[in-house]
């Protein structure tokens, strides 16, 4: 699970392409040129500037992409998704240290949804991941997501490649919730992983068909103490349960297991998965192909934003928009008509 | 919670306009008078238009909406949220009967997420609410989301107003999971109701503040049996819970209780306070002023889908956007300068 040679080269030869410049202003050459010598406060920059709603920042940070592209790739890609409570964070942290000691350099991208009525961030609690945040090898960023486009932030994607381009070789992408939003997120990785709670009323009622179909492994959390059991019994069920799914398009059969992220058990286990699905998928050809059709899926994702900022780039829209708008809340006019005039 | 009299003069001067019109095909003014009628499969044949990736079905189905809009927006509109297995099916059912007895017209709009894999409904099963799919003054519509737009389907707004003017007084709105998808129905409803399971771990770390502020109350299901006191001791947790958040906007009092579908118990009391918050909005102007922001979302909602429909209904697009797919799958292409290339 690593490639660090072709990494080493292409730091050394940007820390160069660094020293060779003025450093007048941070263009989005310095600032690729510093993400792929491994600088954590420029990926950090960067990726802020992805997060920009103003075009100039956008347009920067469209070409630092485009210059990181080339150095990205290599990382093993790891979806994380459970319902609230589950223990995402608690996980993320143990399997995260687990990493690290097996010499990953590890990103965490979690999403961080804006509470809609403080206009704050709703887990952006600096508690969460406390031994993981302070290890030189990991790089952690929640990025608020206010708009509802389905529990990943819009430019997850892209911060990927670039925490890729920077050198990390294990992606984890945490997301909010179960359901629409995993979709999303499985557009984006290698590996899905599904966290579960056993005893959370019905065992196999617990998690729709849909979500199970999308994950790659189910893990019980909490299976310590009295709670080890019925995890326990929770994975059998579930093992018995996905003899009845279709065969994923990997052909890698889904695995369930338990973890304890409070004593740090079964960490190792997911490793194993993780690493024998990737050694299957390599071989098969399936982790290519995939990658390919994610890249497709992409593109028109970026498509639909960028149609989005076209319109709302243009003033006089958002000027006529505004005007319609208090129309639309008097109700003098519906919003079907309001498009209209404003498309016409 | 109920506007009679409007209804049944508009129903009868619809029924007029249906039989001075020749029958040749059905046009969006025909489809229109039939569902003001209260007509149950013309409301139906519209929503499937709504649903429709058609250009032309999308046309008519624009100009059902502009004709039903006058007769709508005479209903109580209820989001139910929940994780998966929390009840939501079954407590819609007993609910449902429940409002059926106080002379209730229920429409339930269903989010049914797709199978990613086998591109097929998840939630379509016949077997859902099966007592109460039989009644006359019931309507229920799952939809199929395949995008991922955040838990609502794309013309569940349009659908609801469908329903309204069809002489529906009480709507019902099903979403999937518990993540973002719950800031698209929160921009939809008057009231949004949040169901919990007890023993999920973690009583109040179980839902995230964020979602906890979004909802008008919680209900603890579930509630029979051995299950009966930790729902009421979950309950009173809540309860506590409650008064640490900020006061909504409506300031209403965010209330929380029990209930058994299973033994129809607690309907009534969520009745109460359903109707409670009702007068209690309607009295502030909370209400009014609510919906008129909720239109302004709604214009911008459509404005989005529109534009993308304005991109894609172009063929000459399509065919580039394919030539260029094929280039970015083969990694010959970023997405990012596909998109330029495409909106250049």
């Amino acid at each position: 699970m690593s490639n660090k040679n072709a990494k080493y080269s292409a730091k050394a030869a940007a820390l160069h392409k660094i020293k060779s410049k003025s450093q007048k202003e941070i263009s989005a050459e310095e600032l690729s040129a510093r993400i792929i010598a491994e600088d954590k406060s420029a990926l950090s920059q960067a990726i802020t500037l992805l997060e920009s709603t103003n075009p100039d920042h956008k347009k920067v940070a469209a070409d630092i992409i485009q210059q990181c592209l080339p150095h990205s790739g290599k990382s093993f890609r790891l979806g994380i998704t459970g319902v609230p409570g589950v223990g995402k964070s608690t996980f993320i942290e143990s399997f995260g240290n687990s990493l690290i000691t097996k010499n990953h350099k590890v990103a965490v991208l979690a999403i961080d949804p804006s509470s809609q009525k403080t206009k704050g961030s709703i887990l952006g609690d600096k508690t969460r991941m406390q031994t993981l945040i302070s290890e030189k090898n990991v790089f952690i960023r929640p990025s608020p997501t206010s708009e509802s486009l389905g529990g990943v932030a819009r430019a997850t994607k892209e911060a990927m490649i670039l925490c890729e381009a920077a050198g990390y070789d294990f992606i984890i992408i945490e997301t909010v919730g179960v359901g629409q939003s995993e979709t999303e997120v499985h557009s984006m990785v290698d590996f899905f992983l599904l966290l579960m709670l056993s005893g959370a009323g019905d065992e196999l009622q617990g998690i729709k068909r849909g979500i199970m179909e999308m994950a790659d492994a189910l893990v019980i959390t909490k299976a310590d103490g009295e709670n080890e059991k019925p995890a326990k019994r929770a994975m059998a069920e579930y093992k018995g349960a996905i003899h009845l799914l279709p065969p994923a398009e990997h052909y890698f059969p889904v695995k369930a297991t338990t973890c304890s992220a409070y004593e740090n058990n079964g960490m190792d286990e997911i490793y194993s998965i993780l690493e024998e699905f990737q050694n299957h998928t390599a071989a098969n050809g399936y982790r290519d192909n995939h990658r390919k059709e994610q890249n497709v899926q992409w593109l028109k994702r970026h498509l639909k934003f960028s149609l989005l900022d076209l319109f709302y780039g243009d003033s006089k829209n958002v000027d006529r928009l505004k005007e319609l708008e208090s129309k639309v809340k008097s109700g003098e006019l519906s919003p079907f008509k309001a498009v209209e005039l404003l498309l016409s």
